[in-house]
Order: structure tokens, then sequence, then C-alpha cells
């Protein structure tokens, strides 16, 4: 299989008879420039070839002098048909575990129009609302929905999963709550994935965990908070209002995690008192995916709104007074703890959540509370047919779940027999469990009948079966009461409805997305496509590992994979997004130097240029830290790194850098910082975000660094599914390999629910790296280098380039600066990008890292032809502010604060501003002839100037407190 | 499972306890108006119950009075299930045998974007222009590639498969050759298939067929015309330009059958002097799925342009003067043969010839060569293996097909080989054949030696192996030099490029699509799912049945079902479009009269009100056509029927009507009528197209019809594909049934290429029925039917309903009658329907069946909300042509003359028409909060007038010619 021959198209090639291949070259259809384009781009920048930019961008220090280590690139075709195979070994039994994952059915008019419309899974996080309208919409009915069900006033807009909620929970009541204690009780009903994690979460920052049964164990104890189940891992429902009542008495903050299709039939959280309802959305037609992704919810009581984690989407209005959707309250906890944040979270679950919603919008409430009765009903008739069988079901009340005592040879012969009828019981130590779902028919009920030794007929029992639901908890008063819950029934018209709300939006499929940092490349299709096969998607979390074997086989060869990229030696694939990797990284550096009895080190060094996470997950795993500062250059300050490191030499655990830098710049200095923490006992934790730049040419673990989180949804391709689902599995050397999380057993804590976090999407970047190859790889990161210096090259002389090596070349990103604009003529950076909208296309990362200025990360994935088209419409814009400069227009009468215009701005007849309407809604080619209208105009936002890369707060704040 | 139940919702059902199950009805999702919608509209109508307003449209004399017998409706989950076990039962060789179908990789960006994308397949035929740009660009790229390729002046936007198109080619010989010859020569290595396709359409038009070898027995034949097939069905390449030369010496015209893949090497059809070239684009990435849909293509020389059959794209200009596209010289041979048509073709294969533009845009000619080049150098390495193994090849020059002689024990031996390494080999008399393509690799080709009895290393082979394309033979010049196939190289670029033209039309997923007689329902996404999965697309036409047996099991259920829907006793899938069913209908009716000694029996009667198919199928089947009047309400005026019935009586061959009729009205006499006709020795031919009135009411063959062919794109949901494909399969009475065509033997003619016409798309509508099950089928019929009652109801007042069953009632569409409004104010129908354009809506039928008026058909997939957006909108436009006759503005300055209204109108800063900016873009809510933009203005089509449903000729002008 012919590899890039950089320089040559194929048709040089196939003249020189180099290659007699079918043309399947798959880096090909990834990379953007053709062989033609990068010759051009060469010359361009200056470069007598790429290798010889790469020399230039890249210290010769770090390079990685040989190939990866990997398999030679499969063609597509080949690629799916190795995933044939591999999903073929993994085995769909009917699972009925339950421990918050079910079986459900994902309507195909969703599966096709939304997890399989790149229109919805390419779109980035909706910070830029003008041009996330439908997303935002979605969202909007998401939080309505949980507000309902959970009875609570307000809903984010999705976190990652029912345990990291939990924690995020107890986070909220422990600062909210109103006691001096620092212990956090936790229902002994909970999912053990659930306490798990609360352990991990709880430990760091100094908190007890007391677990037992809330109705007899929690008055005796003296505690900040409470986590209640309901209805219990085990299937209990129970009235725990007076443990609430008894909770709030005492001051603490009552947590309830609640199953949400129980909510439809049983008192909300809400009426039950709870403050804080959590949860999973996944049983909402979300696929269980061998663990996620989905979308967990958490909602609150009104006077916790303003600490809620995660992103919330609120309505404001527009230029023009009209409605539009936005992300709200940013200043959220992150923001206004700074001493010691207790979450870390950037993120949402957005492509799950909008699924969740859009299910609940095609069932409504009462196509829902019909699933929920059929379950039930189903599950009632599971008791009654189990008693008479002999089997005394542990719960009078309960919803879905059946929970039986079984021991002995009695519980062998069931299983032996479950396996015969392929299905996955929960197996506890003396009982045995049969959580039922959407997709149980009768038959599977009998089924489970016959494995507990008897041949029942479904009918019969189920005609004489009781209701146990308990009458004092029946839900009562309406839910989804919205129209939009009401109106979209028939197939058509909510297909028409998705339709709407993608086409409001401004994703991949339409434009480039250049936001530096976050590496928007090509979703390709055919990485997406075994993702919706039912061998992957229908596997339970805790199946046993036999059924999933074409999972392990992926994770082993791409855990494999990473470690030979990333040049280290063990590899977690359990983090399900970057944050949680970075968190997961600190606490195998800090259990580290605890099992060496070095336990004091804690303080942690971030350069001042870090991104805004790594401070937060520093605080969450017990450490204290220090900033380090940068030079002119965007580059740490190698003396200030010394001087801190030997003040802190004692108590050093770790330092955090991103590399190459959040700047944009591959510093020189690498090996030198990494040595010198070293030499002062602490760890490197090297921030994977911009591992884009290094694919290929350097490796972390060959130039010092001890851990890396590696952001799969943005160097391995999968899609940012409009803010989420992400994978930050964590690579390791040798040393800290004994400290990853746990995926079974219980030495180290475990960071996400599922012990291979979102297993599902791994499918996505073992596709990736089976199709690229190590030369395809390599040359990904050489266009890419090559795309952000071609960037840098055009827009210098317009924006000047803030920060570049020592050689004059930057890494794969760019930071420009129109600073000195704004002083010029008072145009900010938001003109710029809003006016960006009116060319299609997104803006780039702004104000991050260095206020009032844009990032701009282009990726391999971009073609030449549309680089030229972002860079001449960023020119015609540094033009119109020349118009303002020249006093044309005043700036406030300018296309740019106008921008986005819409197609209310340019049909309104009392148009009075001083440029005619071409000029404000066709500035170029594209506009004229498949313009993207924004669906609303700017919109009023007044936490727009704080508006990050992600919703962490800039690490400067961080400064002070550590110091 | 639970049907529908009139009148009661879902919720109501639950609170009576009535339903249990989950929420699992596919009617209730495929059918628009919910039960408290049905309610409402009742009221509307003036209905007391659903069923009264059933009783008062259709005749009771023609009622079913029994449900349908079909098995009990499938939920979506279980019918996918249902499939994979199917699919199960189809087994994947590799097929090497050729004859026109070959193995493909259809880029997966193309599968997910364009073929399972709803705003591509639910796009109905592009005779709006200005809401069609998208894929009438992409069909002019197909033509491009076709011209390019063929070295031929004007190409179609392409014909149902390469056996048709060579029937139509022989028939656009005929009428263009210069010789009184009505002999046709066919080239003896045709593909068989494509024979038999020709015996059948000369055999009625008087045509006799010379077959035999073209370098010999040409010069002795006398025809008009000659058939090449290159290369040859057996690989053959030969240097036809002799014989062509010889053919033009005596008048005849060229036909050359050419595979598009080998034209990329080798001398293109033009070049050797052809004056057409037909063939199939199929293995330009088009799933072979068992035979079909896949885009044959017809290219012929600027002299014959106009003679030219099927569609064509052209580019024209908009009302501001910019590039648009249309379908051009709609002026073709329907058209201008009066007195005996020769073509019936009314579509094209849309979605298919887009796929295989899109598959030349993405590989690029460069590209294209690469895989030819490929597949010719496996080529030649098998036939090099083949020698070695002591097999001479048949033809020294080829491309990329080997056949070799095999005969007795020795074939048997390989035979059974082939068996074991999954290997279909082309089966000849005395012959093997083994046709390579783009997915074999070298693994094949041991494979294939291995089973002609030897293990040889592929390189080594390979690297003696001698290219077997002849030199004199090798294609020069350029093709493909257009940007649009070098510009989108990177998977990002072209997945742009396709939504950008996706983003340009309007097709169902934005809104109704209320075509009269074009039945534009949903097509769900559950029938669409399986259509791509593996196990039907890649099965060869031709393999043994027994690797079929999913599809032959899904063909006999399918039969016999359609057979219970229609009343008849046997049912033929060939047909692969409603011509060629309405084609293969008249043709039994033909055979059946000629088997009873009646073959002077060659009249049809045809109603005036006919679609203009009808009579261009009833010529082709060697019938003269006698025109029946309409009475002033539309029916078909018995007298005059009866009267025409006995002036022909002993000529009588069949009457073709279509029930109800095309104006929309259950006409009462339906039985009388066919009884005249049965009592003068004729059968009955009831065109299916208005089936979706009738399923579960009444049945064809029950009240007096001997055949029908149905449009499964029309009520069985196959999606129209934005002009194709299509199925139109035939049912028949049990003495029709020998006359059926033909599937394997020699018997009868074959209709289609393949024996199953485009077979798996069948799986659309099985699964449609299967979900539907009977209530539902009839549940939507009664939707239907009321849907367009409440639209007539509601329009009624504002333009007049034309035609009326006696009660009030029409049937499930109608036609409104502006034609008094352009007698007062100068509104044309054009004004309105292009207006509609500006609400977000494609206009209903224009000018058929009556000039000057609309046909609405609503389908029971549109909701009432939708459905009353459309009336809204038609009542708003009638409001602005009371405008106009108010004198507020002329009808030249109206926003009606000036619609549809686009971006430039409205950014004109020289706004100069008497209406605000907002009444021409904004004309309702819809518009202005989701607004479509018409991307070009009113495209100037002087022939807009002659644009009627299907491009066959109005029927008043056949009247002359047959009296």
């Amino acid at each position: 299989m012919p590899g890039i021959k950089p320089g040559m198209t194929m048709e040089q090639e196939m003249e020189q008879g180099m290659t007699v291949e079918p043309a399947i070259d798959f880096a090909r259809r990834h990379i953007g420039p053709s062989a033609r384009d990068v010759a051009s781009m060469l010359e361009t920048v200056g470069a007598p070839s790429l290798d010889a930019l790469i020399d230039e961008a890249l210290p010769a220090a770090i390079r990685l002098n040989r190939p990866l280590d990997l398999p030679p690139p499969a063609s597509e075709a080949d690629a799916l048909t190795h995933m044939r195979e591999l999903a073929a070994q993994n085995q769909i039994f009917t699972s009925l575990i339950g421990q918050g994952y079910s079986g459900t059915i994902l309507p195909t008019v969703i599966l096709r129009n939304i997890l399989e419309n790149p229109a919805w899974y390419t779109a980035y996080t909706p910070y830029q609302p003008e041009i996330s309208q439908g997303r935002l919409e979605a969202l909007f009915n998401f939080q309505t929905m949980i507000c309902d069900l959970t009875g609570l006033d307000v809903a984010n807009a999705s976190l990652l999963d029912e345990a990291t909620a939990a924690a995020e929970a107890m986070a909220l009541a422990e600062r909210a709550g109103n006691t001096k204690s620092s212990a956090f009780f936790v229902d002994r009903n909970v999912h053990p994935q659930t306490l798990a994690v609360l352990r991990t979460r709880a430990e760091p920052l100094g908190w007890t965990l007391i677990v037992g049964d809330p109705m007899h164990d929690l008055d005796s104890a003296d505690v900040f908070g409470a986590l209640f189940q309901y209805p219990g891992t085990d299937g209990a429902i129970t009235d725990i209002r007076p443990a609430i009542a008894a909770l709030h008495a005492k001051g603490g903050v009552a947590v309830v995690a609640a199953d949400i299709l129980s909510l439809t039939l049983i008192a909300s959280p809400g009426e039950l008192g709870a403050d804080i309802a959590i949860g999973s959305t996944q049983r909402f037609g979300v696929p269980m995916g061998y663990g996620g992704p989905h979308a967990a919810y958490m909602a609150v009581k009104d006077t916790f709104k303003r600490a809620l984690p995660g992103r919330l989407v609120g309505l404001s209005v527009d230029s023009r007074g009209q409605p539009a959707y936005r992300l709200a309250l940013q200043t959220r906890e992150q923001h206004i703890r700074r001493e010691k944040a207790t979450s870390n979270i950037c993120t949402a679950q957005v492509l799950l959540a909008v699924i969740s919603s859009m299910y609940a919008v095609y069932h409504g409430p009462e196509g829902l509370v019909h699933i929920a009765r059929t379950v039930h009903r189903r599950a009632a008739a599971l008791a009654a047919g189990l008693r008479r069988l002999g089997f005394k079901p542990a719960n009078e009340n309960f919803f879905d779940t059946v929970t039986v005592t079984a021991e002995g040879a009695q519980r062998a012969d069931i299983l032996s027999r479950a396996q015969a009828e392929r299905l996955n019981l929960r197996i506890g130590k003396t009982t045995l469990g049969i959580a039922l779902d959407e997709t149980t028919t009768s038959a599977t009920v009998e089924a489970v009948w016959r494995a507990f030794g008897g041949a029942l007929d479904y009918a019969e029992i189920e005609r004489d079966a009781v209701d146990t639901l308990p009458a004092s908890l029946a839900r009562t008063g309406a839910f989804l009461t919205h129209p939009v819950f009401h109106a979209y029934r028939s197939e058509t018209e909510l297909l028409r409805y998705m339709r709407r709300l993608s086409d409001r939006d401004l994703a991949l499929d339409r434009a480039m997305i250049p936001l530096g940092s976050c590496t928007m490349k090509l979703n390709a299709t055919t990485e997406m496509i075994p993702l919706t096969w039912p061998e992957f998607g229908n596997i339970h979390p805790f199946v046993p590992k036999s059924q999933a074997a074409g999972y392990h086989a992926l994770f082993a060869r791409l855990e494999q994979w990473l470690a030979e990229i990333t040049g280290y030696d063990a590899v977690s694939l359990q983090p399900n997004s970057g944050a949680q990797g970075e968190y997961a990284g600190l606490l195998a550096i800090r259990s580290y130097h605890a099992a060496r009895g070095e336990a004091k080190r804690d303080v942690c060094l971030i350069p001042a240029s870090a991104h805004g996470t790594n401070p937060a997950s520093a605080s969450m795993a017990g450490m204290k830290v220090v900033v380090v500062a940068c030079d002119t250059n965007g580059n740490v300050d190698v003396a200030d790194l010394r001087k801190k490191a030997e003040t802190h030499a004692d108590t050093l655990a770790a330092i955090m850098i991103t590399y190459p830098s959040t700047h944009g710049v591959f510093e020189e200095a690498i090996r030198e910082i990494c040595d010198i923490v070293h030499a002062h006992g602490g760890q490197v934790y090297l921030d994977g975000a911009n591992l884009n730049a290094q694919v290929g040419l350097a490796r972390p673990g060959d130039y010092g660094a001890d851990v890396s989180h590696l952001n799969l949804h943005k160097t391995f391709c999968i899609p940012h599914g409009g803010g989420g689902p992400g994978m930050g599995p964590i690579g390791v050397k040798k040393h800290l390999a004994p400290f990853l999380p746990l995926v079974n057993g219980e030495d180290i804590g475990a960071v996400s629910a599922a012990p291979y976090g979102s297993a599902s999407i791994l499918v996505i970047s073992y596709l990736y790296i089976l199709m690229m190859g190590a030369k395809g790889l390599r040359h990904a990161t050489e266009a890419a280098i090559l795309n952000a210096n071609y960037i840098a090259k055009r827009l210098d002389a317009h924006f000047p380039v803030l920060y570049r090596n020592h050689n004059g070349r930057v890494a794969h990103e760019c930071i420009v600066d129109p600073r000195p604009l704004k002083t010029t003529c008072g145009v900010t950076v938001d003109d710029i990008a809003k006016r960006l909208i009116d060319y299609g296309f997104h803006a780039p990362t702004m104000s991050f890292p260095v206020p009032g200025t844009l990032m701009i990360e282009p990726t391999e994935s971009e073609s030449k032809a549309e680089i030229d088209r972002f860079c001449d419409a960023m020119i015609a814009i540094r033009r119109e502010i020349a118009q303002v400069e020249a006093g044309e227009f005043p700036i406030e009468a300018s296309p740019l604060r106008y921008a986005p215009h819409t197609v209310h701005d340019i049909a309104d007849d009392n148009w009075q501003r001083p440029y005619v309407r071409a000029q404000g809604c066709f500035p170029d080619d594209r506009s004229r002839q498949d313009k993207y209208w924004s669906p609303v105009g700017r919109v009023d936002n007044v936490y727009g100037d704080r508006n990050l890369v992600c919703s962490c707060p800039p690490v400067s704040t961080y400064a002070q407190a550590a110091e």
C-alpha cells in the first residue's frame, strides 16, 4: 500500500510505475493539501521541503528518528472488514444486569439523522452561540426534560456519567452545605461504580465517606450531605422523605441518584425534598456501548444554580431583541472557588444529551409513561413468576429490577441455565438481580423463569401479577408539557425538526473550524461506521469479559499503539474526557509519591500559559498550584522554573506542562524543563492537548515526560459532537503503571463509571491509526504544521503573529494579535469573530491563552483552498478595519460591529447603515453562492469576554491562592 | 401489538388499559395526523367519522369488506431483527461473473451523505429547477463524465439499466438511420440480458434482430443500426472501427455498449466512430444489489441530441441573469413522434447517477485511471497464471475479463474448487469467465488459480505478465478536466461539496411535497437501513439462487403480499419503473391474445385523462391508441367508451385506465367500464399510479382489472431519489400469469436487465408492509383520503376544487383551479408555484391532467400542522392575487411574478418594487425563523408550460394518430 510521498502526485507516482495498488490510500483522504498544494505552500512559507520546515519548527533534540512501529495502513474497505471480524467476537447476550445501564431502542430516525449525521457530530461546543442555535435548542429541551422529570429547578446540559455526576454533586454539597463536617453519607444501595468514583474523589480532598442504610445509619452521622439511590441498585423503592428531612435538619444537602425512566411513574426527587438529583439518561435511546458514551444529568434547586458544575444553556436575546440561546452562568464554581477547585469539568456529553432529548421529544410524556408502565408490568410479572418458583423478591416495592437470594448449587444451576439462554444476570454475593428494560419481551421473562428452573407462561402469570409501585410515591403532576414534546410524533415531523435545528448550526461539514487548541480535524465516515453496529452498541459494561472479546482485542491493540505513539509503557483507556485524564494522571503521580513514602509531595508547578483545567485538576488531586512565569516569547521562564523547583524541592510533586505550548510553539527547553523537575523529585505531567503537532515526529515519553493524557477527540478523530463526547486516556512510564485507574478489583481508584470509559468511541481512534499507519500519521503531523505556518505567513502582515520559535516557525497553531487595532479604532476580537460568521466561518479561539487575541489551528485536514478562503476572509476583515481607521464609518456602525448579518437585517427596508447591504452579507464569493446565514444576530452576552477555550478559569486566578 | 384506534389517543388507550405493549407502533409514526388531528379534520370536512368519510368517497360496490390477510405488524426493532435473519441467508461470494455487473467500493463518505441521507433520497424529480439546483449540478457532472469518457457530445442524465438503454438506442437508431431497413444487428458478444431485452422490444415493433460477429456478418446485413459490445461480454477488445465505417457507409447507426471503467484506458466510442454509446455506471461505486438499482448512461453525437430519450440537464439563466440548471430539451422523442412512440421513458436513476458522478469527482481522472490500471494488471497476471496452468485465454486483448475453455471433468473440478473458495465464475457452455474489478486483490487471483488447479504466487506471476490492451486502441486525450473533478480529493472537501449541493434543494426532509399523482410519503429510516447492508448490496444478479436465499424469501413474501393487496393472482417484480410495468403488463395482454389465436387484437382504449405514459407504452407494445372521452366531471364518458368498444370489438386488446382517475376521484362506473371492455374481448389494464387511495379498501383484481403495475416508489415507500430509482412490478389475474416477464429460461421476453429489476430496493417496500400490517395500511389509505378532502375543503373557497364525486368528495388528491384568475389579473399557475417556494414548499403538480391547474396530493404522512401551513400559504397567495386584482400592484411587479425571492433580490439596495422586502421573502412565520432560500431566481424556461407530471406528452396528441 503506497504511503504519501510529499511533492509527488499520485499521477506522477503512477507514471513512474511506483504503484499499481488501487487508490485506497486513506491518508490522502484525511489530509487536506494535495502534493501540489504542499509544494505551493512550502514556497509561500519559504521552506525548501517539508522536512526542512519540520526541522525548523521542531527541536532536533526531541525528534524521533525512526518510523513508528505500527501495522501497515489498511484501506478503508479492508479496515471495515477487519472491524466486522472484531465485532463478531463480541457476543450480544440479553443483559439484565441493570446497575445503571439498560437496553434501549434508539429510534432509527434519530440514529441516522443525529448520531450518524456529520452536521450534528462534527460541531464544536456552542461557545459561539449565533452559529449553535440548533444544538442549543436541543440542549434546552434536555434541560427542560430533566427539570420536569426530577422536579427540580435548574438542570445543566449534561455531565460525563452517573458516577462522576455523583462526585460533582458531593463537591457541590460540600460547598453548599451548612455544616462543618467533612464527611459524606452514601446509601449502601448505590451502584458500586458510583461508590468507587466517590471514594477516588473524596480521598485527595480529605473527605470521609460513610456508607450505610440511610433509613437507619444517617441519623447518627455528622455529614455535609448524603447520596440516596432511587430506586436502589437492587431495585428497592424506598420512601426517603424522612431521611432527607432529618438530613436537612442538620444542615446537610440531599443528593438523589434517580433512574430517569422510573421518574415517569414515581415521585420525583424534588417532591421528595432533594436538593440535587443526578443520574444517567442512557436508557433514553443511547446504546450501552460497553460503558459509554452517554449523558448524565444534574438538576438542582434554584438556590444552587450558580454553583452548578458543567454547562448550562440559557435564553437571551440577539441584536434585534429576538430570543437566542446561549451558554449561561459562565461564572460557575471553577471561577468562584479560586483557592480550591473541586471540579475540573470542562465538557458535557452534548451529542448524547441531544439524542436523549430527541427520544423524549419523539415519545412525549404519554409515550415515556407507556414504556415505563410496560417495563414495570413485565417486572411485576417476573417477580410473581419467581415467587411461584419459590424465590422471594428481596423488595416489596420496585420499578424494573427484581433481586432474589440464590446460593450454592441452586445459584450455580441458575447461572448455568441463564448462560444457555444467553442472559446476563446481576451477580451479587448471595443474590441475583434481574433488571428489565424497554427491550424486554415476554419471551425474555419466560427465559429468566426457565433459568430459575420453571417453565411458566407469561400471559398467565402476568394476568394475576400486581403492580409493586408504592401508592404513596406515585408520580403526580404533569411533565413534558412544553409543546416541543408534543409536536413531533410522526417520523416526518421529527425528521424535519432535527433538520431545521441542524441547519441553524455551523459544523465541520460546512466549513473549517479553526479553533486553536481544539484540533477540529476530519472525523472520517469510515471511522464512524462500526460505532453504530449492534455488536459494539448493545454490550453492557459489566458483561463477562468473554462476551466482549472483540472490544478487548481492540483495547489491547489501541493501548499498544498509543504507547508506541507517545513513548509510554502503559495506557489506561478509562478517563472519558481530557480533564478526567489530567485528574487520573495526577492521581497516579500522587499515589506513586505516597507509595514511596513521599506523601508530602503536593506542589504542582504550572506555567502561566497552561490550560485552565490544569490547576483545577491539580487542586482536585490534593495538590497546591505554584505558577511558573513565561517569558515574552511565550515560553516557560526556565530561570523562574528552576527557582520555584528549588524553593519547593521537598514538596515538589509535579509540573504540568503543555507541549507544544499553548502559545503554539515548540519550546527548545522542554528537555531541560523535564530534567529540572526530575532533579527536584517531581514528576512531569505533559498535557497531551497539542499532541497533534508531534505524532510520528516526537514522543513525550522519550524527552522526559512521565505521564500524559491524550485527547482522542482532538488528535485521534473522535468527533466533538457539538460539545462531547470525548476520551482522555492516559499514558505513563513504567514506574507509574501500577497507579493507573482500576478496571476491576479495588486497589486504586476508578475515575469513571465504566472500566473503559466511553468504550464504543474508541473504535474511531482505533480505525484512524489502523488506516493511517506510521507514514500517514507522520505526514498528517507535518501537514498540520505546514498549514499553521502557511496561515501565519499569510496573516502576519495583516494581524501580527504573536509567538514563534527562533527559526520564525510556529507549531500546529498560531496566535494572531489584533489588540493594537482596538486602540486605533475600537475593534474587538469579538467583532472579528462575529464578522467571520458572515463568511461562513466559525471563529478561531478567542482570548486564550492571551486575552484579546485569536488562536488559529487549521489541522492537517483542511485543504489549501479552504485555508486560503479563511485567510482571504481575515484579510478582507482587516481591510474593513482599515475603513474604520480611515473614518469611512465609525466602529459602532460598521459591518464588523453589526456582524453577524441576518436575513432580517438585510430585509429591513429601513436600512440606515453607512455601507450597502451586499457588503454586509456577501463579503466573498462563497457567501454569494452558498451562504450560511446566522439564524440570529449578535447574542447579548455580558460574559463574552470570559469566553475561554473551555469553561475553566485562566490560570492566573490560581497564582494568588497558592503563594 | 396495538393498531390504530381512530379517535383515541395512546393516552386514552392506556387509561382504558387497552395496551401494555411498548409504544412500538410504526403506523403511528408513518401516518401524520394524530387521533386528535383526525377528529378535528373530520369536523372541518363535515364527516361524522373516518368510516363515514370513506363511505362517501369510495363506491360501496368496490369496497373490500374484510381485512387484508397479512402478518401482524412488526415493530421497527423486530423488523430489523427479521431483516438481519434474512440477510444472513444471503451468502456473499466473490463474484467474478462480470456480464455488466462488478464489485465496487462506494466511498463511505458518499454512502453516508448521499445514499443514506434523506436530503438526497427523498427529493423529487427536478421539474422545479429553482429548488433542485444541487442535484441538477450533480447530474450535470454525471453528463460531463459520460461525455468525456465516451467521447461523444451529449449525454442524458441516466437510464434504467444497460439492457433497456440498448433498446432505447436501437429505437433511436431506427428513427435516425438513413435506411429503409427494419433490421438491427447485434454483436454476438453482447451481454445475454441485453439481447433478451432487445428481443422483447423489437418484436412488437416489427423489427428483426440479426445476431452475429460484426467483423464478419455485418457486411452482408441490411440493417438500420448495429450494437457492438466493447469490450465484449467475454472480455475481448476488438477494433470495431472498420465495422462502424462499413455500417455508416450504408446509412446505419452505430451503437457501442461500453464498459465505463475500461474507457479510462482504451479508445472511446466516439474515437471509434460510434453515434451512440450506452452502458452501465454501476461499477462507479454503486452496490450490485442483486441487479439494481444503478444508472445506465446514453451519449450521442450532437446531431442526435433532440432525439435523445430520457432526461437531460442543461444550463440556463435565472431572473437576474445568473447561471441556473434546468431540465432541457423537453421536446424529445415522445413529443415529436406522435404516431408511433418507441420509448415510454419517464424517469432516470438520479440517486445512482449522483453517486456515480461523486465517485468520479472523488477519484478524479488520475484515480480512475489508477483503479483501471490496477484491475487490468490483475487481469493480465491472472491470464498469465492461467496460461502457466495450461489454460489458453480466448482473447489476446482484454481489459478485466479472461475467458478460457474448460469442459468435462476438468470443468467440474474447477467449479467445485471455486465453490470451496467462495468464488463465482461466469459459466458459459464450454467456457469459464473470470471478470475482475476494483475489489479484486492478489489473494483473489491466487484463489482463482487454485480453483484452476495450481498454487501460484501472485507477485511472481505478475512480475512477468504483459499488458493486454491493444496499443492501437489506447485512450488518448484528457478527460474529466473540469475543475469539479479535481477540487474535492480530500474527504472533508467532498463532504462539504455534497452538503452545499444538498442544501440548495428542497426535499421531504424539509417540507411537504404535495405533488399530485406522485405520492410523496414518508420514506421511513427503518425501511432504508438494510438497503446498505453488504448482504443485500454485494450480491451479483446472476449468482446461484442458493446464494440469494434471503432475497428469494423476501421476493416470495412480497409477491404474496402485493397479490393480496391488489387482488391479483401473480406478481412479477422485474419491471424497474412504472413505465416498464405498463409495458410489461401490455405485453402480457398481447401475448395472451396471441396465445388464444387473437393476435389481431391491437386496439388500446385510453381515457383522455390518462397519464401520458399510457399511450406511449401501448405504442411500444404494438397497439393502436384510441382515446375515450371524459365528461365534464372528469369521469370516463361511459357512452363514448361503449361506442369505441363496439366499433373496435374485433380488434379490442385492452383499456388502460387509472383508478382513482387522474382527476383525483373514485369513479362510480369503474365496474361497468371493466365489464364493457371484457364484453368486447378486451383486457383491463389498471394503472396503479393511484393505488395509495385504495390499499386495504378496494382491490383492482376484485372489481374487474386483469393487470396493474404498482409504483413501489409511490404507494410502497421507495424514495424518489431525486428522480429515480423506482420499481413498477405488475400483478395479474391467473390467466395472464404465464405471460409475465421471464426470470430465467427463454420463453417470454425480459423487460429489464436483471431478473428482479432493482432488487435491493424491494427491501423498502417489504419492510413497509411488514411494519404496517393490514390495519396500518388501511388506516394510511384512510388518512390519505382524509388529508386530501381536508385540503379540498380548506382551499375550495379560495381556489375552486375542480372535480368531486357525487357526494362532494375527492379521493387522495384534488385539483384546484386558478384559471379564472389568469383572466382577471394575469396570474399564472407558474406564479403560484414559484411563490410557494418563498414559503418553503415544493409546488403541487402543475397543469396535469388539466392545463393551468394544480393537483395536490398530501399523502397520509403529512401532519395536520404541515397541511395547515400549506393551506395557509395557498390562502395567503390568494390574498396577494387579490391585491393584484385590486390594482395594488401590477402582476408584473408583484411578489407572485418576482417569486421565488432570493437573498440577492432583497440585498439589492436598489429595490424598486411596490411591496416591501419582508413581504417578498418572509410571507409566513416559518420563513421568518427557518427560511429555505431558493438558490436562484425564477429560471428562464421557455418550455415551462409543457411541464407535465413526467416527460411524456399529453394523451390528446395520440388521438389523431389512431383514428
